[in-house]
């Protein structure tokens, strides 16, 4: 029960505590809690560039706002940056023959593991696809030909939890037929 | 600290107890956790078929293997089975301009807290992205069109846990700098 709690509880958070830094011993727990992800034929396809100095981190949140996106993002304390990188064989052949591209999904399963991480720790998180690839790989010196495929803030939420927005049951749902 | 323990102790298990079936109320729960992951731009772009009628579970158990590959999934009790759907216009737009697919990412996302979900509730799982998708799609009547991604295994684990082979945390976690 306590699980399904928590994955309630869990929301993109797109308020932070400006004031509150994040303890680096919190820090560490969420990235071993993503360290622990699975991922097809276990490649691990991944770096995580955390981003904790204030300076950095205000400047890395601009670079996720444009279109109206993103304007909360500079006030957020970390950004755990998600690099993509090369799968292993085994992997790269499965995505070939089956037509679908596993290291997507594994950064999904570990971004998944951060969020449920940083709600455990009282931290709020939001997974950002949005954002300037090009000014944030400079910004922490993640070589050109590298894919950054996330940006997840974390922080102590400045706003209440909202109720969630979900598609019902029975639209998503079924039992031995589709 | 015990999300962390969740995260450690969640394997990828491919040995269950045939005898055993996975009680509803078990399976309610874990796809209720799945129904509250996050996706970009909330656009929830899935359909989860879960499948515990044992003849239909042995069938797909069996469409999962070839080369060697999934041989244990005929005994897994329960299969259930990600069908993407479609996201909306927000999401299409955002994978098409920032040149990455978000509903791989968001299905990702689902299986871990089905993954989590599963392991907090006593349960061993096993996420499969190898199959003969066409066989298991008329199984059970997912439209050809559509793509199924993904299918995790459920039941109550056989055996023992094992020890997790992961890179190690200086591989792939650093802090303000690439």
């Amino acid at each position: 029960m306590e699980f399904l709690q928590l994955a309630a509880s869990r929301q993109s958070d797109r308020a932070y505590d400006k004031t509150r830094a994040v303890e680096r011993e919190k820090l560490e727990r969420i990235l071993e809690a993503a360290r622990f992800s699975p991922s097809a034929c276990n490649a691990q396809p991944w770096k995580f560039v955390v981003v904790d100095e204030p300076e950095l981190a205000f400047k890395i949140g601009k670079a996720t706002a444009s279109l109206g996106m993103n304007k909360f993002a500079k006030d957020a304390p970390v950004h755990i940056l998600i690099v993509e990188e090369s799968a292993n064989i085994t992997s790269m052949l499965g995505s070939h023959i089956k037509d679908k591209y596993f290291p997507l999904i594994d950064i999904g399963i570990a971004s998944a593991h951060i969020t449920l991480a940083a709600e455990a720790e009282g931290l709020g998180s939001c997974i950002l696809g949005w954002f300037d690839e090009k000014t944030i790989k400079s910004l922490v010196g993640i070589p050109e030909k590298k894919r950054l495929l996330l940006d997840i803030t974390i922080g102590y939420p400045a706003k209440a939890k909202r109720t969630k927005s979900r598609k019902s049951k029975e639209k998503i749902i079924s039992y031995n037929r589709y």
